[in-house]
């Protein structure tokens, strides 16, 4: 017995029908002109806007395992360009999936990658417009997603200056955390299902708190060396971090899968304690120095969060 | 010894190097306002367009071999999205690329993987506006290419009439023959290089010669189907189609990989023998019947060509 006696197009047709009245026509409603089914999707800008456009692969054995719940993979999937979305302070508009399956994936296994995947999408109004779907020898998944932002305010992460401080959003180290210990489920909650700081990233924008930011997905030093890098600076990181409840400081600094926001705030600016719902932490400031060279309470940090080609 | 001595970032500076001037600094030059390197690329289109976006898969051991030169699975994983914007009757704006790389890639194969992609990219000037990069056990490539076409203006398959014409452009089955007989050069380099029809896509769309178009991938016999069914309509094909040399009849219906446009044309209108270059071909016409049903020389046909999901 065939696992898959569909072929490709029904497999689309069985897609369609999961997705929101709104995305399912051909015209995809809104500024969305067509949908998914055609050689590629229509999406109509208003003028004075700008669109921005994130893609991000996850690979089984690498970003998530077998084991792992369909669901959370297909909220995770789309949560990871929602994320670069947010760090941009754009509004997502909608996203387009790439779906490789492999031979263990069953029907079910995929409806229930597309439920997550789409019970985000739909959270954040944010409309599936095409994507491409096969077999493979490994599941792997590609995500692409677009948003929009008014003309030149999207915020970038090479526009920090020397003395902004440095916030981050939330706290730090349960992806890491829910990643090593899966038995602690707030950890792993924040592990299989983080939340894409959207309307933070709005809110930051619009009320021009941030002279630059970024998504932290592969972990603070990391991704701090980044924004300091691109924007020809150094960073002094200082205690305490804002700590995810059971991980380490070195969870904080180093480990990966957070999906907070990481800013720079000119020293003029007036940060509030919290924001769109969200804790914000001053952690350190940027410096003149060696673009991208950390500091953590005084000392060289090397960037050691997690590189996509080193492991 | 590694062959990977570098991170993420080195790979990302060591692609940035590879870029044309156009567009490896951070303002991507034109209406790509930010290049690769950030979260996501912006694109600012002008009024009164529309965006196209189309995103397609490869994966080792299905759509390429280990064997396979680098430079034309980087060609190919581009021409693929290229010719889905042909088909819309679009201009290229930009490309995404997201490459998993397998544990057989060597630096040297990245290399040549990009100069290929990059390559056909610079030939149509559709500059690399970010991706994403990482090791995996599997090579995987997804590929998004973005294009605008004028507001309202896109080809679509969903709009074809009963009594249209059904056109080709070239010659079929070459893409099959390659892969089946790498011995014969003139198809193997079709398998491996295929050209997409950007400028017949333009110049169907400028002329109004289409009231439908979409690009052959999969095979005629899977795609004319689509196209039918997508219209609500049933389809006649009769003899002789135009068969690449070598190739047998059956390669022409349900070969996939030629990469030719196919399109409908409404009976008043008159089709040049060529254009843009592209010997045109009529090999049938839209008749009312059951959508997506097709008839070969009076006989029913079942659709054969490639199928994403049955094999």
């Amino acid at each position: 017995m065939s696992l898959f006696p569909q072929s490709e197009d029904d497999w689309i047709a069985r897609i369609e029908a999961r997705l929101p009245v709104q995305g399912r026509s051909r015209s995809g409603g809104g500024r969305l002109v067509l949908g998914i089914g055609d050689d590629a999707a229509i999406y109509r800008p208003a003028p004075g806007e700008d669109l921005v456009f994130t893609t991000d692969m996850m690979h089984e054995g690498r970003h998530f395992l077998q084991h792992h719940p369909a669901f959370e993979i297909g909220w995770k999937a789309i949560c990871r360009g929602l994320s670069d979305i947010a760090a941009m302070g754009a509004r997502p508009e909608f996203t387009l999936l790439s779906l490789a399956a492999g031979p263990w994936v069953t029907p079910e296994w995929i409806d229930a990658f597309y439920d997550g995947f789409l019970a985000l999408a739909a959270h954040f109004k944010t409309p599936l417009a095409g994507g491409d779907l096969g077999r493979a020898a490994h599941t792997a998944i590609d995500v692409v997603v677009a948003g929009s932002v008014p003309k030149g305010e999207a915020l970038r992460r090479d526009t920090a200056k020397p003395d902004d401080l440095i916030y981050v959003s939330g706290r730090l180290g349960g992806g890491a955390l829910g990643l090593r210990e899966p038995s602690n489920a707030l950890a792993l909650d924040r592990f299989l299902s983080p939340e894409p700081r959207i309307h933070l990233g709005v809110a930051l924008r619009r009320r021009k708190l941030a002279s630059a930011a970024m998504d932290l997905s592969d972990g603070l030093s990391s991704d701090l060396s980044r924004l300091a890098r691109a924007s020809g600076v150094a960073a002094h990181i200082r205690r305490p971090l804002p700590v995810f409840p059971g991980a380490s400081e070195a969870d904080a600094l180093h480990g990966g899968d957070d999906y907070e926001l990481l800013f720079a705030v000119p020293p003029s600016v007036r940060v509030p304690n919290c924001l769109a719902g969200q804790l914000l932490h001053c952690v350190g400031k940027l410096v003149v120095g060696e673009p991208g060279r950390l500091l953590f309470e005084g000392e060289p940090l090397l960037p050691a969060g997690w590189d996509h080609f080193s492991r």
